[in-house]
């Protein structure tokens, strides 16, 4: 399914939202762009369930180990499954934590999955997971798993 | 959106069927229940596309670090976008790997999370997303970070 370069735009904008509202340690903006009834699940597998949850839930790390960090790189891939349902994978890079484990002040890599559905005329985040991946010189060696 | 019944047991069919593959070690069943062009990403961030890199990628790993693996638990969660569009998150528990890593052996905790769709009578997996998880005891300090 190809979606219209409209839709496109308002998705990386979804993308460009939660990254002010992350870099600004603004919970409110951060959960902004989800559904109010919008399933979030963090990189530990912890699961908030409505956008009000995502905002709280935000709220108390941005306060703690989150405070002084900076989402400093985004590459998003854009997939429609439908008109009205896209898949964004998101590959961010992170300085500046404070935990929640030793060393996390160094750059942490990541990759955000959001599912995004147009409800009407809306544009809102439906499904998001997050996990941490390697750094990418560590990559290549599991990447060499799949050709044994 | 209200998925029925039977679309539901067609989904936890697909599920049984991973497993099942997964835990014979075999490759092409395991990739079957994936659509010929389908986004497949591992805990590692490593992405493969399409059926038949799912298939090549998992006959090198189950000759190699998952020869003896055995995926022991499925707790699966169903959530219908659209009557043709459901998301699946499946806490998995996995033992008996012998790598990537030291002491892999152990019990390993993930989360995997499917996009399925249905294209015309069939349903096959669009969008699969592995990630680790930490063990039950452990996710509990995590969880209490938003709380803080």
């Amino acid at each position: 399914v190809d979606g219209n370069e409209e839709a496109r735009q308002v998705l990386l904008g979804i993308v460009a939202r939660l990254r002010e509202g992350w870099n600004r340690h603004d919970a409110q903006a951060f959960a902004a762009p989800f559904a109010e009834d919008a399933d979030f699940t963090n990189v530990f597998g912890i699961v908030a369930k409505g956008r009000k949850q995502v905002e709280t839930a935000h709220a108390a790390i941005f306060r703690t180990i989150f405070k002084d960090s900076c989402w400093t790189k985004t590459d998003t891939a854009v997939r429609f499954l439908r008109p009205d349902v896209a898949v964004l994978d998101i590959r961010w890079e992170l300085e500046g934590s404070s935990g929640p484990w030793e060393g996390a002040s160094g750059t942490r890599f990541g990759l955000m999955n959001l599912i995004v559905t147009r409800e009407g005329a809306n544009w809102a985040i439906a499904v998001f997971h997050n996990q941490d991946v390697p750094a990418p010189e560590q990559a290549k060696r599991f990447a060499d798993l799949w050709k044994q």
